[in-house]
């Protein structure tokens, strides 16, 4: 998606350690117009697969999800849960990721009532690098007897493998900008 | 707002402690007509103050505060983060709030480019109880030099005395259900 890509470029700041900061515009200040587009582009790719709700997981794909779900009849938004809650009842999905950001393992909680064989899912969230909360995603999905029919982030650290795990494994994912190279604090796209 | 009443009343869950579980729709699983009538509704109450950034935190009040930004203008949306990540830079305006929901005390944290003297700040989030979290932001707003242009929360439990704090001090709240108790399990709304 050409208009996130010159964005990138325009105000993402490349930090040691391939980290890739767009909190200006993606998940810190967040411009709405943009994740509105991003939300128009999933649902152009994903216009035959019966979406017909979305899930992401706290909290920056929180914003994109909810901005995408207009595009897709306004399907219902979930957002899994990183920590047990008094506002979550027992019965629950789970699952585990391992979060390089943080460095830390994160439990994945969905409640069971909000996701089951009725549901087609689309999962959406704003980074894709080695895949941890993404496959975590993907086991509660199966888990609950609903349907995956694929994965949209807005940005894939296509250098860190985690797409291409998924790709491997047959998954429709749809990634806005691919990012082949953070090297020398220069951004380079998948071309 | 009669909307917002409704749905309390046929999916809301009232739970030990006071707990109005509303995971149904406004913060697990999310009906996104719903958040953006919320939007709708804060952009008629603020519609003289000329808000021109959205200020909240992580996780629940995201997807409202999106909602809401393009009855503004598309005015950006910052969400205060309650851990530094290695996504944050250092320089963070910062304080510090209570949350009764998790029993801890979180950090909650805006980069500091972010919120300045420019903004003009409508402060959203879905739940208004002792007001943790809304003090925390305003002292937020305040300490970076922005002008607040007041506050937008979904559900007040006015009997736990936040709102009324708030509007002591002269800060223009407008909260689109308010609850007055939750006494023998029933949702009784402010008439």
């Amino acid at each position: 998606m050409q208009e996130l890509e010159e964005r990138i470029l325009a105000d993402g700041v490349v930090r040691a350690g391939n980290v890739l900061k767009v909190g200006s515009f993606l998940n810190h200040q967040l411009d709405i117009r943009l994740l509105e587009d991003c939300g128009r582009a999933w649902a152009q790719a994903f216009a035959d697969d019966n979406v017909n709700k979305i899930l992401t997981i706290e909290a920056s794909g929180i914003a994109l999800a909810a901005c995408a779900s207009k595009f897709f009849d306004y399907a219902p938004v979930v957002f899994a849960k990183k920590s047990m809650t008094k506002n979550l009842d027992g019965a629950c999905w789970q699952a585990w990721a391992h979060s390089y950001t943080h460095n830390t393992d994160n439990a994945v909680l969905v409640e069971k009532a909000f996701l089951g064989p009725g549901d087609t899912v689309l999962i959406l969230d704003d980074f894709l690098a080695r895949g941890e909360a993404l496959k975590a995603l993907i086991k509660i999905v199966h888990e609950s007897g609903a349907t995956l029919a694929g994965a949209g982030v807005a940005i894939e650290k296509n250098f860190q493998g985690g797409g291409d795990a998924l790709r491997a494994e047959g998954i429709k994912l749809v990634s806005l900008a691919q990012i082949v190279s953070l090297e020398n604090n220069q951004v380079s796209f998948v071309r």
